[in-house]
């Protein structure tokens, strides 16, 4: 199967690079950085280009890894007819790349990426859809070749997806930041709370949630709640935060 | 070092077991309940008792595990003169013992204690506090006995470290418990989220989180926001979360 990929940003390049691995046929990379689109082609022992015009016509797989606003841009111009075509987004659905080719589809791995990390895409579940059994089928095949997890889930379905994955890593990320610049303000090393962080992490893989869940709101603790209100009083965002999400764990838990 | 447990709940008995385990001499056990009571006392191979009146009177430590609002109610009655008596709060001051006793400290273990889980408590942070140099050194050797990570944090510290434990552990578990619900509701199987979560734990201790956070907020991409806004129409309390916290990531990273 020769691929092109579309993009050099984190996905384009951990993607690439797990294909690479397995020794897939990785034929260009289109970037519209010169630079970037280089980098990522040497990576790949590939070719690259920043034109458009240019982008290879004859692969049987294009991996869109750009930003949601640039999927349409990128395939309005790229002389790409009626290959194989994926995006690789949570939130859009299948159906805009309905107007660029008969044969369609979506490869969306499940995980957060950055720069600064490597993942080991073995464990991360790969959500495929395709407008075909057939096309399905090829990308169940590719998807297996650096994932052990491949799951059919359709356009409403990753959505979903995509917005629990919001509440349960972007969010979470958040938090820790909140906690890292709390710890800060008293001079507390942020590695005190990474035993913590760990260990709510894998307890939420080894119980449903809700019947792990500690603390001062899901024990109606006033007194502590309180307490932490006032300390916050520096953060007035964070007080709101800190309100909002008590209240809704105190009625979570008492559906 | 004989010691007294006063409590038995998931703090006294996964304390009592981790000491238990490094052979400490427990030699009572308190709590209001006779059968929790007689429970804990047979996994740490001692007597119990319900009443207030006949805890022992010559241990060396008294270990306060209760809820913050029974530790005055328990030392009030109790027998205790002088020795040394912890309490294992992140909240309470190290003052509410003075007028208990001349010797008195705080025992305070960091992690998120449930029933369901044996925590290992080698790797988990003690604070400890003391009314003394003498007193502090007590401590910092029993806790040493369980943990590789012991520290002196004072009552001011240990207050903002526990509202920073609301945050990334509290908090962060009601939104894995969100993430949950939110792919129930489409039939999708909690376990597709669970690399996503140990990912994003594990990239918080290799990264300061701001770095590496990852989303639409910080993207500041609007489309995928009302998107999900719209999708959490029938989650209000959600809806006003989502939209809070996006605010904040994005105010967060703009400073």
């Amino acid at each position: 199967m020769r691929i092109v990929i579309l993009g050099t940003g984190n996905l384009a390049t951990q993607l690439g690079m797990a294909f690479h691995a397995q020794h897939a046929e990785i034929i260009q990379v289109y970037g519209r950085s010169g630079a970037c689109a280089s980098d990522l082609a040497n990576l790949l022992g590939c070719i690259f280009t920043t034109s458009k015009l240019e982008i290879s016509t004859d692969a049987d797989l294009y991996i869109l890894a750009v930003s949601e606003a640039a999927i349409t841009e990128v395939l309005s111009d790229a002389p790409i007819r009626n290959r194989l075509i994926v995006h690789t987004s949570g939130s859009i659905s299948i159906d805009i790349l309905a107007t660029f080719s008969n044969n369609y589809g979506v490869f969306y791995p499940l995980q957060t990426l950055s720069k600064q990390k490597a993942v080991d895409f073995s464990a991360v579940p790969i959500c495929i859809e395709a407008n075909s059994a057939e096309n399905l089928e090829k990308l169940s095949r590719l998807a297996k070749t650096i994932s052990d997890q491949v799951f059919e889930i359709d356009s409403t379905q990753r959505r979903q997806l995509h917005l629990a994955a919001v509440f349960v890593c972007n969010f979470v990320n958040h938090f820790y930041a909140i906690g890292e610049k709390l710890l800060q303000e008293q001079k507390l090393d942020y590695n005190l709370i990474k035993p913590l962080i760990l260990e709510t992490a894998s307890k939420a893989t080894l119980f449903s949630p809700p019947e792990v869940q500690t603390g001062p709101a899901v024990r109606e603790n006033q007194t502590i709640m309180k307490q932490h209100l006032k300390m916050l009083e520096q953060h007035p965002e964070w007080q709101e935060l800190y309100a909002l999400i008590s209240k809704d764990i105190s009625r979570f838990h008492q559906v």
